[in-house]
């Protein structure tokens, strides 16, 4: 299967620390391919019109996406333990946290964006200042339940969201405001899976 | 079920067109809330720190987001035909088409907001044009497809998608360009569950 890969994207980040976790890392054949917000990749936009990555085309070239798509799609390929719980509460709650995860870093690409804009919008920094509050607020006040879960999907996607502030928005030291998340996002950095797809600036 | 609800959000209205399909109606109590990209919604913040629409809370006051996520947990709860293939092809094939109808409208909401800005960044407008005709041009090649297809999750996020430009970017006049998707949309919109949460301006 080919994966349109970026090696500084964190949705793509999602798919790069699962294929490990589930022994398919040799199934996946990455091609680099670059996207912008501000400048669609004609050569993407046969298999994804949106212009966004990742996107994996399958054998039979069929295209497949978002994340999270891809990710559930790769939990049907192996027999370890599943990384999307199949039904009840736990499947839910693994969505929500899911959701979350990619919700928080469709706002800060944006928010990266605004911050790079000249003049920017005072009132949308402001609003994204909001926003990130109350996603930590509530990382914070979810770390007892994400450690008494399974490993799943939605620990990866928050992960990845927690490692890309690290990434984009050091100025924020977001660990000393949220010490409880901060310790469990020290914990997800140890699996090697994220240690492998640790990203790094050029 | 509290279903926090607004009339005019394509989000929103996928759930809206969900919930009579499968014959819920009569289970979600929806609670306006107003939410912008320039101003968070303090209230729905517990809820949802995204502050997005549409968030679902359960009776037992857990909360759920994203529509897809509300929508897949909607067609556990009702015994008729289910709108998200269990398994197999069909499967990917439907969360790959709620993937694109889902992006199409997230770059629409920034392309609108783009449009109000004084001054509008030139080179976004010209990136979101790009990727409206990449997604129109995928969807009229998609049509003999959704139309062989039961109807499902991926008919409702592309049809709640294409409504969404009739709501606010009339000027395209899309139709004339890609006629087979019209048509296509056109039996969409006959459908009880869209004549009934058509989207009207103020």
């Amino acid at each position: 299967m080919k994966l349109h890969w970026s090696p500084r994207s964190p949705f793509v980040r999602k798919v790069m620390v699962f294929a490990p976790e589930t022994g398919l890392v040799d199934r996946l054949t990455c091609t680099r391919t670059a996207v912008a917000m501000k400048a669609p990749n004609a050569a993407l936009l046969p298999d994804n019109p949106l212009s966004k990555i990742p996107t994996l085309v399958l054998d039979d070239g069929s295209p497949l996406y978002d994340s999270g798509v891809i990710c559930e799609y790769l939990d049907t390929l192996h027999d370890r333990a599943k990384l999307f719980p199949p039904d009840g509460p736990a499947r839910w709650t693994a969505l929500r946290r899911q959701a979350l995860g990619d919700g928080f870093l469709d706002f800060l690409l944006l928010w990266r964006h605004e911050r790079e804009r000249s003049p920017p919008s005072q009132t949308l920094l402001d609003a994204f200042a909001e926003k990130y509050r109350a996603t930590m607020i509530s990382l914070e006040q979810e770390v007892t339940a994400l450690d008494r879960t399974s490993f799943g999907i939605g620990h990866i996607a928050i992960g990845c969201s927690l490692s890309y502030l690290d990434f984009r928005f050091a100025d924020l030291g977001w660990r000393s405001g949220y010490p409880r998340i901060a310790v469990w996002h020290a914990s997800f950095a140890q699996r090697p899976s994220v240690k492998a797809t640790e990203i790094v600036e050029d």
